[in-house]
């Protein structure tokens, strides 16, 4: 097994940091407060359940619990972290520490990522940073004058991977794809429990050397499957069950995720023809994705497929999703949201191709491979067969 | 392995149900919005990724979105989910199908969890329910007056476990004790890797039945051990180290959590001396939990002894927290913030005990138990001995 970089190199960091420096201006602020896990991640390499990161202009300060701060500093001696971080230990919490360092710079406009920060959090920190301060005239300051909520400050740099990450995204594809090629040519029987083959994907996870599983592995067997995201159940896989298998792996913090659809036993003429039109509507998605083309373009091309079949109303969901150090991620693949069907495809991202029917009933199809956007197409970076039984090589 | 029951009871659900609908008058709202799943899950048996749930005076209203439907109507069928839930079927979003519904009710006063709402959504909730009206004299409404920030909803009736949950925490207790006691005797050995310890804990914890591990489990070797939260490495464990192992299950949708210290080798005096002086902080914590006694009370008796012998300024973290639905939920076991050191306990609860040291190059050594409040007083429900080495049985 190749092994996988852990940490992206200091000189990627700056790179990163670089790039969201430089939305600062535009967004109005002279520093950014990061509470969301993944982003302070994407920008120091460290990761800790609770930690805040400001981003100023002149100073990356970070504020976290004496349970990492020890770890903190040897990551810092060995060059994990970058060297010029400014560490702020959290005495009694986090924010008290944050409010600090903010109160400290009356003359600099900060704003706090408004998608994660929760409302409580954000009203205790305008309280404690405005700390009886007022506007002209003595009234008192709006909070959106003491704290700018901001839309997305890192995502944007975060969407299109670099080399760093691409390297691991392959190295996961590649890994996953044979987790993938096993659990299509034996590990789905008629006779075992949707539970027991989850079990088995799981521990071919953990084999195949992944951190752990991306999300709760699903395995959703004849009329379960008609569920998009149903739990493996103690139900026993039956002669002529569709099974859907979706999972996924970890690997150096990034996740890959794939489903395939298998048959137990004999397909009916039924069970091919749901599966031809989704893998023909996952074709359709992958030969129209490409640089300058929409996310709501790629995901209707899939679904004007399944509409062509008379399947587009058992298909709800959207066609995909990025991937990155979140197993959900920009760009979301979909027509269905308009904000979002309006996002223009570039190259060096990362993203699922998952079109599905789910048939009440009698159950679902869903075929789902993970591609890199490249100047000529999307290239699968998942590659084990797609056919309904084992050899079938769609 | 005693079976776990999955799902609690329609006639808990409604015990649950009745105890928050009584606290909306002293909130001082009709309704409350709640968007954290572990509530939901509480007072529903419903889990999705993206679930929002009106608990109204005179309704239950659950929005989730195409995904989860399907799944919800097998759910209500089976009477797993109580049978009078209205559902929302998300079209596009779920904020917009809930905004609909409170825009429904312009004469009910609605209240949202601040605590889990995201600035940004409770933004355009504001915007999208009140779309226009304004207060008196055609100013426009604060905030607050659309939807009033709600502290804590759900969380007091979940603090003290009634008897379903008490029942599978304690069947969970049992289950990582297992787990611990094949740990500390045979499964910490000089030689072995960190990573190749936790993941052989990782799957000692797959085979005692649990769905999946609670946290990333902790193998903390030598001087990794000062870090409270390492995450294992590939340092192979030598002769006379300290090796902290904290490692957690989630059965039946509840978490344990349990800690043990082992020397590999002959343990120093030193190692000893640490050792014993925790174990004693422990007991202390131990015996001073009793309905009526604060949070923090019982995290100072722990905290006197180490300071007696002289470790206090090693133990940074609080001394435990509670378990359920969370791994991290209420009680805080911690005099270090106010507000929790003032909770006081009651019977029912269940939480960690869980005092450490660490040492900066040394090590560190936490000792960690689950233990249900009851009237006589804390009852351990993990069981596991102690000690340093095998042979004691502390």
């Amino acid at each position: 097994m190749t092994e996988s970089p852990q940490h992206a190199d200091p000189s990627i960091l700056a790179v990163r940091l670089r790039m969201v420096r430089d939305t600062l201006p535009l967004l109005g602020v002279d520093a950014a407060v990061l509470v969301h896990g993944p982003n302070i991640q994407y920008l120091t390499n460290f990761r800790a359940s609770s930690a805040a990161l400001v981003v100023a202009r002149d100073q990356l300060y970070l504020v976290t619990d004496f349970r990492y701060s020890g770890a903190f500093g040897a990551l810092q001696s060995a060059r994990i972290v970058p060297s010029d971080i400014v560490l702020g230990v959290a005495a009694r919490s986090i924010d008290e520490t944050l409010a600090t360092w903010i109160r400290e710079r009356p003359d600099e406009r900060v704003g706090v990522e408004s998608r994660y920060l929760a409302l409580s959090r954000y009203t205790w920190l305008v309280d404690a940073v405005s700390g009886g301060r007022s506007g002209l005239g003595g009234t008192p300051l709006a909070p959106a004058d003491v704290l700018l909520p901001l839309g997305d400050v890192v995502e944007p740099s975060r969407t299109r991977k670099d080399a760093f990450e691409l390297a691991i995204l392959r190295e996961a594809g590649r890994r996953i794809s044979t987790v993938a090629r096993r659990i299509t040519t034996g590990v789905v029987r008629v006779g075992r429990s949707e539970q027991d083959i989850a079990a088995e994907i799981d521990s071919l996870i953990a084999g195949a050397g992944f951190e752990r599983p991306a999300f709760e592995t699903i395995v959703a067997s004849g009329p379960n499957g008609a569920f998009p995201h149903a739990r493996p159940t103690p139900r026993t896989i039956r002669d002529g069950d569709l099974v859907i298998v979706d999972f996924g792996g970890v690997l150096s913090g990034y996740s890959v995720d794939v489903t395939r659809t298998i048959a137990a036993g004999r397909p009916s003429a039924q069970a091919r023809r749901l599966h031809a039109a989704v893998l023909d509507a996952q074709r359709a998605a992958m030969t129209t994705a490409a640089p300058g083309v929409t996310a709501g373009a790629v995901d209707r091309a899939a679904r004007d497929v399944l509409d062509r079949a008379g399947l587009g109303r058992f298909f709800g969901h959207g066609t995909g999703h990025g991937l990155g150090l979140e197993v959900h991620e920009a760009p979301a693949i979909t027509s269905l949201r308009p904000d979002a069907a309006a996002t223009t495809l570039a190259a060096d991202m990362v993203f699922t191709l998952e079109p599905g029917v789910y048939v009440p009933d009698l159950g679902g199809v869903r075929i789902e491979d993970d591609v890199v956007q490249t100047a000529a197409g999307a290239e699968p970076i998942t590659t084990a067969p797609r056919g309904l039984v084992p050899d079938d090589d769609a």
